[in-house]
């Protein structure tokens, strides 16, 4: 194991994550609301929302008026993603959504199935098809995703091999056809990961690959998101995917219990690199009070902890005055 | 680093931390539901209650009887804790009561102030009145805890040599004084422990007392209680605190937002030692049951998070079958 790194980014799926599994409509002004505020924490991206068919995902339905409703920032990659080229021409469409190539890879067929109406292998011959429309586009790859990367609800454990699978098929349509690839993310799209499992899986990408960097997708399905990110940190990842107030889930995997958790809480873990001395480009408290705002739109308790008990600011400043 | 453990033993602290931070009441026949639940989980030590004045903490005043409510089951440790002369001639005078001796010292004048309303020296005398109490009534101690040994919310930052300083007055005053002294325990009581913070402190102890087992008592108060727990298991720490569903808190320290976390939650960590490959005599669909009835009993939705999303067992299961 190397150092913890120095800086680590942060991006938001919380906005996505967060209402694509709301049954309940939220307004617009809502929505617009928690983006703005994180707009504001220093977060460099931000995650909106999904170009996919209002029949699947009906809370989605308005993704091109929530990309004309937010205060757009400079230097912030606002992000709707895609599955087709139907999604990937609206999100062309859209002025101000931040488009970059991308692939997703399962490893399990049975999820795949259920997420995208297509066979892994069919999804495959879909990312091929869908490079090519980037070259044409000129559009580079930025990243690649392997899903369902640490288990599946569907399929049960989901081998390394597999993983690594994923891994060449990216390197081969990637590197070996002349295109860069900066990023691969492994996705634990239903919390199956466990600690020692991030570093064995990490380290196995980092052999096959080892200039790419790699970005980590965590849910805290289970309770382990924490050390599960923490073991990240500790092989020298330093780009992870979360939420703010840890809003999130999988409309095709989870439990119906509203209170099931969601993906790694952005706050938190912002939190948690201040306190190890990684910087993040974050301002906690400003992360903490999008964090609330969010709580009090959604309605309920979410499941975030920082946003309940406050930081340490006060109390380490409370002693400095004292 | 070493190697993670071979077996972690859990001690659930559920119904003392838990019921000692709540206002309403909760009749004794609920908690002692919660607490026979507890007892056919596997887990072999369950800190029930406080033997503390009713003045200060209303919900324990009855702790007694709560001992005399509860199905005694052989092999498990039923404790409660004392602060003083009269609570432990109270615990004495308690079928069913597991007695050790036991020091309890604080980093953190204010906070042991507001806890014990004494200062932290004046603690150290009583704890030696104590150790003579144990030694004239032929018990051995069994562990020493430090309180606030990460931070407090009331002094600030806890440099490293004050717990070192409490760890050479204990060890004085139980090896030096021919005592054995089993346990230490390095206590998180306000939530202010990360990771790396655990390792060094952990490291710290170990090389005054190579031959001391060492505990930690973690609260979730930040979000990075599961982050803590692991890197404990990565120093090879095999003896965690922990409370059913995630119950717990500090009446003096934490804000009073009732969902604030409180300790790490015992069934998302006996699941993280399970994936891990680490024992720990726990069967954990029953103590996500226990979780489950526990949540019902409070009447809100609590911290844990596998009690909302299920284990992995029947996912696997349904794979195996298919």
């Amino acid at each position: 194991m190397g150092e913890l790194p120095k800086f680590v980014e942060f991006r938001e799926m919380g906005p996505r994550e967060g209402f694509q599994i709301e049954k309940r409509h939220y307004p617009l002004e809502d929505r617009v609301k928690i983006i703005d505020a994180l707009s504001e924490t220093g977060v460099k991206h931000i995650q909106m929302a999904s170009f996919v068919s209002p029949k699947f995902v009906p809370s989605m339905a308005d993704a091109e008026e929530l990309f004309a409703g937010i205060s757009l920032r400079e230097g912030v990659h606002y992000e709707g993603i895609w599955f087709n080229r139907r999604g990937f021409d609206r999100a062309m469409a859209t002025p101000g959504a931040y488009i970059t190539g991308k692939m997703g890879l399962y490893t399990s067929n049975e999820f795949c199935l259920k997420n995208n109406n297509c066979t892994a292998e069919e999804q495959r011959q879909r990312q091929l098809e869908m490079l090519d429309l980037y070259d044409s586009c000129g559009l580079q790859v930025e990243q690649a995703s392997i899903l369902t990367a640490f288990g599946c609800n569907l399929s049960g454990e989901v081998p390394i091999s597999k993983v690594m699978d994923c891994v060449l098929f990216i390197k081969e349509t990637c590197l070996g056809q002349g295109r860069e690839l900066p990023i691969i993310y492994l996705v634990d799209t239903v919390g199956w990961a466990n600690p020692e499992d991030i570093k064995r899986r990490v380290g196995a990408v980092r052999e096959l690959m080892p200039d790419v960097r790699i970005g980590l997708h965590l849910h805290d399905t289970r309770g382990l998101g924490g050390a599960n990110f923490y073991a990240g940190l500790e092989m020298g990842v330093d780009l992870f995917d979360s939420s703010v107030a840890g809003l999130g889930g999988c409309p095709f995997a989870a439990f119906k219990d509203p209170n099931a958790a969601g993906n790694v809480c952005t706050e938190d873990m912002v939190f948690m690199c201040e306190e190890l001395g990684i910087e993040t480009g974050i301002d906690l408290e400003k992360m903490i009070e999008a964090a609330r705002i969010t709580e009090s739109i959604m309605g309920r308790t979410l499941p975030g902890k920082i946003m309940h008990s406050g930081s340490l600011g006060t109390f380490r400043k409370v002693r400095k005055n004292s």
